[in-house]
């Protein structure tokens, strides 16, 4: 199984996708694929969501995962569905602890110090930092990442095509979460 | 008992009350149920707040709770003092499952998406944002609710009778807390 | 062994140390203590630190702590290479357990109500800001200050010669830490 750091080194933008179509899924992916972006997170905020996983990792080349994932229910029914990641907006222990046993590739949501070092009490050191602009931007993302070198982010919620480099440009950045590259799938 | 829900429909301003004399709080809590505000927060940061919640509580059509509760003494003693909800300015699994075992209406506050998701594991889904301005404002909320669509909200915080209608015009947002509507009474 | 109260009473700005080479730390440590500055926290974050605590802690009125601090195995590295507090960027109940059974001065970084709650349940009530800007400046902790008047602050993370009168100006801030003053050292 891939791990969350070569994951998160594949593409320098991982797709944030809301599908509410399952007919579409496989459209959808295939164009992100073509278009570099083999890595896609499906956020379970759709009734279809987990039918559009199980569709799209069909798909050749592509790595599909499982984003809004909140708890060890959602975590097994992602991983049924045929996810191979997991994403979640915040971290617990009790999410980190399942996704820990199972071995998926996780990517847990951090936006404070004590997140972070929660997540390396429990062996997690690659996170995503959400919600990336509003929970301060870069400066906070600076600041948060200086006392913990060695730690590496994905910062989702707010990028756009215009700024996604600038955060790409920081050490502690290894991708990028964003919803603009599926726009007009 | 009414649940924390149905009380945050109740009114779309919750007063934060800071009360230093009891004699003033009968007065205070008519005239705010009389403006039409009848779900008042007292919040314990005065030595007479379990004294003025018990003065507020005789008062018909007050629906009175404390605020500032930090663990659970203030818990018990906002209870013994005849508060019918708790507020706190953060989540913590000692007060949750305190609340919880009591079955008083609990509003704990969060700021992060690791706190929802916490609360979310202890079976909550109402939650006080604070401190709303401060830790973010209005993109922080609407950032943070995106993946909580079974989550409401109380914002509380640096809100005023000029910012209160963009709050409540969030689908997620069910009342504000404000200190303004008691101003000068 | 002196405590954290009297440890944030003791000066106006604690310098936060990012010091490479063991050579520079007495005569670091020397002008420091000479500009007022005796309270001196190295952060753990150069393979030397350790070597930098043990120096710096050997110069006539120095008073030198650990920073970076992540757990039990860096705490008890600190203590043993001299240091005599430890400050953390985040607080976790396993570090601060840690902490409180070395009875060692512990500064754990809060930036949400929650962070602080869960410190006040542990017994702790004198906290880091961090990052103090990038966590909402000001505003954030006037506001996260409000319901905890039991609680003292010592702001890190961007603050500046120019800014931190305005840190120092609230009642609930006894000291800044900082980077400024070692500046050209």
């Amino acid at each position: 199984m891939i791990n969350i750091d070569s994951l998160m080194r594949t593409a320098p933008v991982i797709p944030v996708l809301v599908v509410e179509d399952p007919a579409r899924a496989r459209p959808i992916a295939q164009a992100l694929v073509a278009r570099g972006y083999p890595v896609l997170e499906v956020t379970l905020r759709t009734p279809a969501a987990l039918e559009v996983i199980a569709e799209m990792a069909r798909v050749e080349g592509a790595i599909v995962g499982a984003g809004t994932v909140l708890n060890e229910r959602d975590l097994d029914a992602s991983l049924a569905a045929g996810g191979r990641f997991v994403v979640s907006p915040g971290l617990t222990e009790s999410l980190a602890r399942a996704a820990i046993d199972r071995r998926v590739p996780f990517l847990p949501g951090v936006a404070t110090a004590g997140d972070i070092m929660r997540g390396l009490d429990l062996g997690l050191d690659r996170f995503k930092f959400f919600p990336a602009v509003a929970a301060g931007g870069l400066p906070a993302l600076k600041a948060l990442s200086a006392p913990f070198h060695q730690c590496r982010f994905c910062p989702t919620g707010g990028i756009s095509e215009a700024t996604a480099p600038d955060w790409l440009a920081l050490e502690a950045v290894l991708c990028v979460g964003g919803s603009w590259v599926a726009a007009g799938l």
